[in-house]
């Protein structure tokens, strides 16, 4: 860690706060410039966090050297992270398609959506019983009578089902009905529920808030790793930006720098990362070609009667046709479906 | 709620949806103009809402005509709520200042920390239990225990106390150990705990979120609101921008916008809002310049030992020196302290 | 255009804006509601732009029902333009890709990196004379001497060549030079200088400005098409967000977009759309995946020495190993090299 | 400045790169940590700056220590500037209103709008000739005939005049005509401007690009004050953000911390960095509050009928209103209009 002290601090704030840094056990430095003192602390930057030096009034700015996360590091664990879903997996050379609905609406509707995904070629299946909304008059979700249908949908077609959990308290109960466990844009932060899933043995979607830079993503999967939990899989669905003709932001940048930082699988979600049906597809294959792990599709039987979000669920018949134009894609990133 | 057709919808196209608008009772209008054909739908936009129309194919684009929330509005409830908080109030010609630590630390921090605060003139006292951090290896406060610590704190030196609450499950045991319950940044749209807090009996201090819009905070009040509790005091207190000088960036645009579009009171919080002591003071003026009922400050007893937030917590001296600062501007907005 | 009047609004008032609009020989529609008073005006909405009714203070909203750009939309101009520079093409089904130094620096640096992705397969050389920096310190280009060292090294390689243009001034200098001349970012809505460049003859290629929404973008490309030039190639370089892991927040979300809304080619530069070296070639491969049409990169015969941008710039045998790694994706969308 | 090398670097490596920083005169430092080789280079940052480390491949970070900026630091130069504006002054304890019209529209509509901004106390006069607009079918403005009525006008009623200048080549003869030239938004880092202005003999005020970063802004003010010209006057008027409800978002935290920073004045624009005409006054006074050295106001003697900004723009009873509410707030802050 590097701390730059205000100028006019005397040399004996310096000896004072280097007294600080030796007392922990850590290599201090001494850097006496014309303009500015510098002092350096080498060790465990954790460790030096304790201080709060930033705190100080004599110190102008603390530049850390590391990254703040780090079982997530690839540095620590070089290997990518493969994790598995049901009969499905993603990482490494898996290339995973998780599509359905945006919110269960009935038996029927999501019948029928996952009968299409699956034939299709769909991984796995999404769907989900909770829905956060902006507006309180909009469509809420059916609950705990959602996760029984997503159970049962998707025991019967055989497909591994991912969905979203909004509160601690509810975690017990989804891991009973879900083979993985996403957590929303919104709940990203919601410290509560990252730690309850980091003991929920189950694995974890963790999709990237509006508003989250990589690192607090990183960070987010940081507080379920350290709970125990390895299985996270990072989700880039696009951030809030001043861009208005698309809803989101999607940010693929994002992509090959994770897979550079970190060792988790990441999934891009072009459905809420554009907002708009028609851009769904050439996003899709963009987020393969860019070192994408997978994709997660929205798709509804008859969007245009789709409770949330049907302007960018894709129609069947759309998703056919994205799952047929992905295949070459994949094949030169050097993935299988 | 006007509604445009894509070029090379036909006649009976329009005439389908139009019939869709009439079976709900409302009037419809048909524009057909030389580049686009134009649908109105007048009369009660949620229920039109429930129509998805933006989701079919044939739509190019639904423009709603009214703001889509209602109790939250100045429109509907033209005069200024004042909502009271323990001995304080704030909105209208109350001016309150919120001030104390961001974390409680021990006892002994808190209650000094606060007595400096009161003998300044502090109208309330703020302190968390329930700390979010971003990293999981920083301090995640006392929990229960400092609840327990605001409690007795804020009685004997006789000050409405604030806190936050995380989850919708400590409502219950925040709402007997606190005045007033804040909702943070990253929970203003946990819209579990946001239902939990309609019926909670306190009042609720509602903070923005880092990329909420002004609509998406008043939609996230709305959300209170509805469920039965008027007691709602909104929060500024900095969006996430390209800006990396300041720690967020204060919209100080967004008070007299809300106090035009709403009649609910709205504090203004410099210590995030700018996340440098030495911004503090001028953003807090300007705060009460634009029009805000109140600030909300970080105070501690000694900043450089500060286990959270260090950086933007003022000390106690340039607390007592702000309050007097601000007062020659609470007078000429013609309110009290 | 949508004309949405503030509540208290009387029916005098409207007929009065009326008024307005009939005179101009358009069509005026009126529809009273129980909340809002909408006026509707159909026809040309520039014509209608001129009455400004949306600085009338008995107007809460106007909103328009068509994009402001015309010249440069796909609904006028349906088949997708093909803009040669010198004996290279690009848009419909020929992808471009062009590749060199940031900035020229010495006739040698210009050769060396010149013939090294000429070998490698670009299409297009691109060097830079003017170099606009934030910072007055920093390197500043050669200007016209770099004009003719890009001349002399382009027709020795036979190569097109593209370079930057930063004042109206110097639009005829440059033009002698250069194959296409190109906008930077911070000079999208210099409109001086895209005047001149709408008669200048030459191919425009057009960078998006770091604040510039996609409309902002066509609209300054409207701006050379209207006055004479339709040789108009539009690039997306990344926006300003939040995200400061990379350089810029590159928007692909853009190529689709303006796929679907205009007929004009578009690039994408991943050397500034990311910053860092390592991940340009994941992103250019995510804008051949997209449905860009082709793409720009700084190649630099040894990044190390570079006098700006060399954190971005590629080596070029990792420039040799882009071509090679982009070949499969160009012919899974259908284009050719 | 500290060089962060790549782990996996070897002593020869960080020995090759101390030498290059010992070549140029300057102190080199060699930190070897567990996880990372950090070095440090004191001395002249903008030597060090000529090594271009962040280039090279064994370099994963280099960190400044210094702000890039040096003639326009307050470290280097304690006291306030005062600039001069015909008979008017900004900077220090004066504090400043300068008001008019968006653009000079015709003789009547300037000569009108003026006797009212100073019959109600403006210290100085603005209006555009040459209008930068979004969209070229938009009003351009008048050019040279504006610039003439522009400078009639002002002698007429002894009121120094601000005019915006697009383009170097105008710099001669806007010089002519008006008392302080404006560099807008769109142009504040059109560095071929800048360097012109830096030779013009007269005050620049130059406005906040909407993507540009507060150190952007000092920075483009290095490049005038570096090339000779030391009348600088800084004016926040919003950057780009996610927020739709106004405009733009004003960054007055940018205020405060360029008075730390900085000597130069810093004037406020409430009517664009709002873009609503009953927004402005209440940005007025927080401008006042937060220590802003003036403020610019958009008026027209009809908005209604403005060609250009109609919206933001206050009618002259509004302006007189407001001129009477800042009295307060100018006097709390201890300066006089």
């Amino acid at each position: 860690m590097i701390i730059v002290l205000k100028p006019g601090t005397t040399q004996s704030d310096a000896d004072e706060i280097i007294a600080k840094i030796d007392a922990l056990g850590l290599k201090s430095l001494y850097m006496p410039g014309t303009e500015r003192t510098v002092l350096g602390a080498l060790g465990d930057e954790r460790l030096i966090g304790q201080l709060h030096l930033e705190n100080d009034p004599r110190v102008e700015e603390v530049k850390p050297i590391l990254a703040p996360y780090k079982l997530v590091s690839r540095e620590l664990h070089p290997h990518d992270t493969v994790v598995t879903i049901g009969k499905a997996s993603v990482g490494g050379d898996r290339f995973l398609v998780v599509a359905g609905p945006c919110a269960i609406e009935s038996r029927a509707q999501l019948h029928d959506t996952a009968t299409a995904v699956k034939s299709a070629g769909a991984g796995a299946l999404r769907g989900g019983a909770f829905k956060p909304r902006t507006s309180p008059y909009s469509f809420q979700g059916l609950g705990y009578e959602g996760l029984a249908l997503l159970r049962e949908v998707a025991r019967e077609l055989d497909l591994p089902a991912i969905t979203e959990v909004v509160e601690a308290r509810d975690v017990a109960a989804v891991v009973e009905h879900a083979d993985a466990l996403q957590v929303g844009a919104r709940n990203m932060q919601n410290f509560q529920l990252l730690k309850e899933l980091g003991g929920c043995g189950k694995p974890v979607v963790l999709k990237r808030g509006m508003a989250a830079t990589i690192e607090d993503l990183l960070l987010a999967a940081e507080y379920i790793v350290s709970e125990g939990n390895p299985d996270v899989v990072l989700c880039e669905r696009g951030i809030r930006t001043f861009e208005t003709a698309t809803r989101n932001t999607l940010d693929l940048n994002a992509i090959p720098f994770i897979k550079h930082t970190s060792h988790l699988p990441v999934l891009v979600d072009p459905s809420h990362g554009t907002g708009r049906r028609e851009l769904v597809a050439a996003m899709a294959r963009a987020a393969v070609a860019c070192g994408a792990d997978g994709v997660m599709i929205e798709v509804h039987r008859n969007p245009a009667e789709a409770l949330s979000d049907g302007q960018q669920s894709l129609f069947p018949q759309q998703f056919a046709d994205l799952m047929r134009s992905l295949r070459p894609f994949v094949t030169a990133v050097g993935k299988t479906l």
